[in-house]
């Protein structure tokens, strides 16, 4: 046991890699239990946040999700997967204002620089080793190692949001994949490249 | 690794084996970082939470803990032990509202019911099995299972909270275990047992 | 008059006899009156709290209760009433976060220990003279006196909340007469207890 | 005691007779007491809100104040008085979010049309009878009563309030007793009469 | 344009005039967007807020208003002209819990002492030149010029508020032209006038 | 006046052109006024947030700021100017949760993608057409137009915030100036790119 965690270490970073600190946005517990009602997305009334299952029809499978037993697959063009437990998986969490996302990494896998607009954040290694920082917003100092997976074996965390439903937004596919697209030109002179740089970066990130 | 994490579930439970959900009350970030100054604890003032370090001051440390990387101890009566990364020893998590513990459970280990008056919590189970539940306010319906290591090996679980310093109060010794002492006659007519009974328990938890 | 209320005392108390102070969680008013619309718990969307009334249809009676004015019956075996005036039977209360309670003690009466999840609470001394205190969650100091009528005539007091639904969890009910129940061990190894005795607790308190 | 309280009666009014509702403000408990520290005033820190005494500084009557025990004097222009008991009188409410006044109405007496500007507000009639009423901020409906003792006997009530430190705003002294003062213009045209009479009423308001 | 804008000031007042500051009530967003859902109002159920329109109804236009560009009609008895960009006219503002309003004065025009029941507020001038304050709680200090046009010419300000919908009552028509009316007795002993004055004054804020 | 303003345009977005909207997080008023106190700078215990000044040495001047009067100036890469009013220069916004900015722009200037992690925000465009827009945080619509002068001539916008101090983040130079710098092969990994091209757009960012 002591074996399997002796890389486990806790850091506790507002954003990864990227932005600044952001307050949760979950105020709102006015009684007991209030597990989220899905059905009523169909209903003709779209709530900010999700309603309530009548009491009588919670159930105990409502507070439970095994989702994030399984490492979530890593062949991809970054290398990590992302499998998040939040209001819209675990209906129990509704109005309790946490969630949690399980990271895996394969070797060398990053998960690029995000931001969280919902939330702020905790991380626990659950395996391996891992360079893991944050920019804030003054851009300088703050952080302490870049996020990816430093080491030649998976890797994984557990991250943990003061939010039922943190909301994550990569941010080179905000800025390259956004539809409509951010204009060239707005993105050329952001990053002082010429648009035909930037043409081909957003080549990269095509539309969902 | 699969194999490591099978049994790995979560639970999503407001308070473990006793409480109500209590909302999260740390709602101030007026800054980009507010690493806790503990030496302002020598200092005159004594603030509602704690002031930050001055930002030229501040190192990656502070941001990072590794007092969750090994279990804690589960020699004792209760075959269990919790290992807080919250903001008393964590100072980056300061302001931010979001901490997590470490719980691990000898085999039939039992952490006792109780409560955390700041915070909500979601539970993340890294090894072994666990029969885990709550009680809600109405003391009817809502618990999946009683709050204990339900298997012959050892557990541990992380647990996430929506708070800095959730807070927490194992309910058996706040009631016989309080200093001064919660009167036996109280205790005696809320258990609806005799007086003799309540000393006796009462002895079971010595004042600390 | 000034007889009257001659022993009239205030304590400000976050919880009564047990537990730690716990955030009140009710911060949404976006429009000026929100009068609760019971008839909307026959619909198909239960919400998180009460949706409104519409404007039309609120009275002025909507906004008050004679619920309080008179003592409840303390004949039980605790000898003492609670009678809430909170957002379920006071519907102008809705979204404002405040409600009160009177709470009625015969002499020597007991409220028994509790935690309220979702208020603090200050208590007025309407009549008589009664011991109150609470419990910190270091379970050291913080208590004034313990919670019972100290006198031999009746006593009551009013509690104010800053929620308009606090929430009230008897801590000796919740251990010992949830239902599914917290399984025996789990009390027995809690309270350092055999588990005849859980049982024999238990049997004070039948499921409802 | 039926007798003593038969007319008591409650009445849910964000704010008596004027002023439309306000949210409370107080929402920061980041640990388990904070008793405000009130020497800190003399201190070159002046907080917003009070820091907290040293716990080993706390004492039981940190939690008690026997300020509301006897009625106000109503021997004045208005026939009332109010007596609060919050954060500035009361220092174990320090980051509780709750607070109670006294109100106390010599026959016929008036507490004038006000606001909180922090908090909402629930009113407990201790004795006698009172007419009590809001106006929302459309200047439509919402009242019941107008503020004033309606009977012939003095009359009391305790107040509610979801903040330790409510604030009251009596409006026609706000208006015409500030210093330094709104111009006679602006409240002549405000209230739609000639400048005299603004100078005749400001002439009862004298600046304190 | 320096010319333009030469006499622009910026005066972070907390209430126009009279008021103390009340916080921003507006503490809900657990999603990304949720454009107000102006249909919901025909609906069977009456929100605390707005419902969000569906993602697949959302376009452009809901983020987007003209409605300050031109300045509002100051030919009435205040000579000024309040026009709102709130959550009642500005859909995408729902759940933001920010909004401005355009304020535009004719000469010597005033803008009469009121309250924003669920905001603060600062104010920049965009034209012209204006006497501005604020009378705080306590009625002394902290004000820095009366509310009003002081130059012969048009004059306008943008108000930004923390609050999506912070409600706008005015002092003088909530005193004096409420329905049901307050009291007529009521008013005279707050302002220390006799009832003919009082009734007065009331003839010229007739019910709407 | 009507001339000036005719392309007058108010538009909501969360954030300019990047980034999902985060909750503003100014919760704290627990007393009528606390204008920022910036001496205590200079003391020993360093706020999250501002502490006050003494009443006594509060003056008008501290509510009042002609920062915005005038035009930034827009000659620079991007063709704009942020000119912020928030607590660090405008001393009377501590613990109000409002504050505005003043952003200028060039002939075709740009606000370069960026998030404001701790406020929502709303524009008011106070001279000149600009494309504005915003990315959510699904990367799929709720854009308007992107970010930049749209027309030959100067413009300028007043953006409203729910924070007394939203901080800025641009992302471009949060990715590519940080210092320490996010390392080079985890920008490539998330832009797709090589690394060459990272260090090429990384020396447009020097750090600071």
């Amino acid at each position: 046991m002591a074996n399997k965690l002796a890389t486990t270490s806790l850091l506790a970073a507002v954003l990864l890699a990227l932005a600044a600190p952001s307050l949760a946005g979950d105020p709102d517990m006015l009684q007991d239990i209030c597990v989220a009602d899905y059905k009523s997305l169909q209903g003709p009334l779209r709530l900010n946040g999700f309603p309530c299952k009548r009491p009588e029809n919670v159930t105990a499978d409502d507070f439970f999700s095994n989702a994030l037993a399984s490492p979530g697959s890593t062949c991809n063009a970054l290398g990590s997967a992302v499998t998040p437990a939040d209001v819209r998986t675990l209906p129990g969490l509704n109005t309790l204002g946490v969630s949690v996302s399980r990271i895996d990494y394969a070797p060398w896998g990053v998960n690029p620089p995000h931001v969280h607009p919902r939330a702020t954040e905790v991380i626990f290694v659950l395996q391996g080793s891992l360079d893991v920082g944050f920019v804030a917003a003054t851009a300088t100092g703050g952080s302490r190692r870049p996020p990816r997976n430093s080491g030649g074996s998976p890797a994984a965390v557990l991250s943990a949001f003061d939010s039922q439903l943190p909301g994550t937004q990569p941010v080179a596919e905000a800025l390259f994949g956004a539809s409509p697209p951010v204009p060239t030109d707005v993105l050329a002179r952001s990053f002082q490249v010429d648009g035909g740089l930037v043409e081909a970066i957003r080549s990269n990130f095509p539309p969902k």
